[in-house]
């Protein structure tokens, strides 16, 4: 199904193409326009598949957040998108680590390689955030991004897809990456300790995936949800916790005899929720906010002080997390094709943005495809 | 004048000894007791001076912070005082490390060694906290303190005193420990960065000093009084900030034309000061809690989550920290004694205590010293 | 099969005991002894069942390593044996963490806790190795062992066993313990890194079997004997290389496309291991050295720091890695039994030494049990 | 001195320049070539001051170290030279970091920004070293150096030099950030920790300075000369050992009363250096290899792994090191300009050379400068 024929014609790449742009709030409108070109380290990808991610609704509504501060509430004419895979079909003069018709999967910051941030290899923290002249990009956010025909991504961005992987399966890589980046920021060793994940979407639930493929254990999902924590309990959640039937700082504390776990990733974005992830880790516990509410909430600080606990906020995957959760995926350590749901033609975006949006019939993970 | 001449008389220890002990809120008596008994590792120590802390004066008014949920309002009896010195008088079974007539002066925390976190060399977050038959002893909290003729440490709390050291400036290695230990877990490369100290307490003040000793350029602080901001340029503060007449915030971007700070250590405990360090400090950013507000407060996670910021709360002193902290004052890398403000003979602990909490004559550090 | 009755009986522990213990070289002796007692913080456990270790046989010939230097060649009347598992009859004053009856398993050193490198969370490197009066115990090394009816060990050195696992799969917990520090040193990222384990002894094939439990890939196992390597391709390893019929950096260089891998965990302790392992590592590798040859040898030095390599040296298990060991075997991520290929009861254990030392019968790991 | 006077010829760029170029081994030629062109990223410097290296005379006489593998002897017509500064005269495209007029001084290394190492911070160990097109620079080894009029350098290789500093002193920085980045890669709590500096070469005298100014407590310089000993005393040694007279190691367990350090940076590159590394360290110490011989010596590995000593590899400065020493040198923590001796013009580099290779007049460093 994959194999690569190097057929002239499978990767001749049109002048034009069509994409989505946004417009007002909430306004979206396929146009054409021409295909963008890759620099030196750039190749231009042929976008297969495109996942949509909570985020990209937060942008249609309300902008790219970095950019609310700037006072530009809407980036017109942005394509939006960032978890996509394609097929590599044109590549920049100093790229050999792909090649023509290399299926690859994306994740979304591209550092500037030259600030503080990215010499220490924190490049999702890029100090030249939005500033493409000087090399960084973040498709979808700051760059053109996936719900198109064709994006130009930085090598740094790109990691292969095995040939039995299907589309819809790579596009959940950078989730999967999320999740992965959420544990490593809590420092790595994560076989036998206990981890409580708060939030049952889709970066928590690969989150309860990569932490039980680590080894973790116990594995907690908390949520309010049965079919997304029954989800979880298929994905390797050792226990669930539906927080509207039990209060889930207890649930932990009586999980763990009184315990607690040494680590919580927070995907809910729930005001009380880091709170109670500080409740629920013991002395010198560590926290990942993967999710955060819109506005500011109260925070017991003196409990965060008082115990040692850490706390480490998160945009994204980094570290070159993507590659070591496609390592796991590769190797079937867990499915996460469980959270994909609904899949529609780039033609329908609207339609899929609103089963996305309003979780129409369950709907999790929904793909749009090229073809399908 | 340190000599160590072993006349026999100098070490002879009494059966009884006076100590200060906790009645309800707000009370304390001096009464007479038993002198303790050193374990197979730990020694007794001839309380020479001891430094106030804020956190006494916590206790003293609202109980020992740990307890409080534990519903004890109050512990009854307890010997608090933390930051003093002395000299070895008596030693436990194991013990060669010390010797008699050996001046020491303390840190707070001797963890179990056995739970998960000691383990890890995280021993002021040891989860045996507060259950001395385990090993934990947190003298002045949960364990008999310092303000007292004598006290029992555990070896793993001694620092030599080195000759030339004042009594005083030697019970302000646990405070300057304090301050070593937050640079310590924001990460370690201090040199050429910058670092916000955020209020010009004890622990603040050396914060700047120890900052400055380690390299780091600018060391920035703020504050709302004028005395206490110059007294940290005196200690190493390249820029000071009243709050009052600036806003803080502002004041840091300007200073650093505005790039921010990769560090700050907030030590005022002000209800916005995380939401300010926040915007202090540029993407990737990591905040030291030091202090904090004692009810929760608005905090904003969106930016801590979207700007990659790592928050890290802290209690006390930890990883030998105070071993660092010595080496620095012992190199006389800063002049730690420039905080310490008036001195009171032990009899007179009720007076000392008020000059502290009521900043008598400007008091920041008050000595009590056994003779004086 | 493990329930725990607490019968009055079961758990009556005899004055004396049967113990082996060293004459001189190659020497040992089954005589009789009083049962130890246990100290505050520690359980007497009844040993069920031991294996052999290399190290053991070297403890037998050559004496204790690191004793060698003090002068002392042989450490008359130790009872070695230090990989067992077995029964908790007696507690410590001051022990909850366990109970009598519990199944344990152990690991070897129970650091000092209070020298510079235990209060770092680094107790094999105890500052007070071979200090019993200080705390410190390596069983089987400095302290009484494992081939005796019972051991005293401290409750730092113990790990639960679960019902549903074998004593004999129990006594490789702490061989599986030593490949997870083995990789726990090497930075602890292993999902979708390339792994080389050099030599397929016990430490090297349960290596193979945690480096492909966390994801790392490819994983490669070299050595000379097929049936070993073969053992490594059931236990995980992606690729194997008989170093007799194929250049193993070539083989590495092959498999890798050129590239190399990032980490080497060194088990073979051939004399050129080293110098092969820095040119399978790509620049910024790392190396465990978790064997070694006994004398010097010639190393490429210049290798190691034109190509940034670092070099891990482990005395055996440490960061409570045991405990992620048995998590990992716990949840049935590889199957340790693989390398378990004898047993013989404590009474002849002479017999059990020479099956380990001559590889009868093609033996790996050779337990000894009290009732078999 | 230093002002910045943006006149219009100051900063007029030529055509063409004088170079020292390669040619076979031991010469060098001085010819005319055209002013190289900066990239995007990158600036054109004009080279006002050169230190030479001991590596540059290892180049000269035996070509590129990482070509020799390769085959090719000798880089013809490589301007060689890597410890210089100079002013900014033109700037790439998207630099806005530095402006024309800058004093700046160099690293050596820019990673390529795309591989493994470089995506983690480890651009010294780029997976594409010695690939231009790619990105990868090593100006002096595998791209031109500073031995000529002008040289291109990425902007992630310079950093900003103070006026009030010297073109001399500011050479040193590329030295001082080598024995920076070799205390880093050794953990970075350096305050109050015992280390030894083997061999009193340039990085060996620096690396004690550095180590002193961060707090080590001892600083214990080896070497054979007692007037780099002197030297090293006067950069911040607490006590310098000549080896001639003293044995190294015991002169250390001596000092450190049998306890040994904690950290050794070997500069030596002496046969027995490591060895003798391993023995002055306590168990879990460190060794960084800054310097090594040039043919495989025998090392004891087992003394490493039974005292779970780590040894670092390091290739020259990395972690952004010069920025940091850099800072300590502009707070004047130490006087790097001890080690510069020498000052000749660029046409009389063969001069120079000779100085540095003979140690001529108890030559240390010896700078050339285009003008002086």
């Amino acid at each position: 199904m994959h194999e690569q024929h190097f057929l002239t014609n499978e990767f001749v790449v049109p002048e034009r193409m069509k994409a989505w742009v946004l417009g007002g709030p909430d306004e979206i409108y396929l146009v054409e326009k021409p295909v963008p070109e890759p620099n030196v380290a750039e190749v231009l990808v042929r976008i297969d598949a495109v996942a949509i991610c909570a985020t990209d609704l937060e942008i249609l509504r309300h902008g790219v957040p970095a950019m609310v501060e700037g006072g530009l509430p809407f980036h017109k004419n942005l394509t939006i998108g960032h978890e996509y895979m394609g097929t590599v079909v044109k590549l920049g003069t100093a790229v050999d680590e792909y090649r023509i018709g290399d299926r690859v999967t994306v994740e979304v910051h591209a550092g500037c390689g030259r600030c503080a941030r990215c010499r220490q290899g924190m490049y999702t923290s890029c100090l030249n955030y939005g500033d493409p002249a000087k090399g960084h990009r973040a498709n979808g956010f700051t760059t053109d991004g996936g719900f198109a025909e064709y994006a130009v991504n930085h090598i740094n961005t790109l990691v292969h897809v095995p040939d039995d992987m299907t589309d819809e399966e790579a596009t959940l890589v950078v989730t999967a990456g999320t999740s992965m980046y959420g544990l490593d920021v809590l420092g790595g060793l994560i076989a036998g300790e206990g981890v409580v994940v708060t939030g049952p979407g889709p970066i928590g639930l690969l989150g309860v995936a990569v932490a039980k493929a680590l080894g973790a254990d116990p594995v907690i999902l908390t949520g309010t949800r049965d079919r997304r924590l029954e989800l979880g309990k298929e994905l390797g959640a050792d226990h669930v916790v539906n927080a509207r039937r039990e209060d889930a700082v207890a649930a932990v504390r009586r999980i763990t005899n009184g315990r607690g776990v040494h680590f919580v990733v927070e995907c809910s974005g729930a005001p009380e929720a880091l709170n109670e992830a500080a409740q629920m880790v013991n002395r010198g516990g560590r926290i990942c906010l993967a999710a955060f509410p819109q506005h500011p909430v109260p925070v017991d600080l003196a409990s965060l002080a008082r115990n040692n606990i850490y706390v480490f906020g998160i945009r994204g995957e980094g570290q070159s997390a993507t590659h070591r959760a496609m390592a796991l995926m590769k190797q079937r350590r867990f499915d996460a094709r469980l959270i994909h749901t609904h899949t529609f033609p780039l033609d329908e975006l609207p339609t899929a943005l609103k089963y996305a949006r309003e979780r129409i019939d369950d709907a999790i993970k929904v793909v749009v495809k090229a073809k399908c």
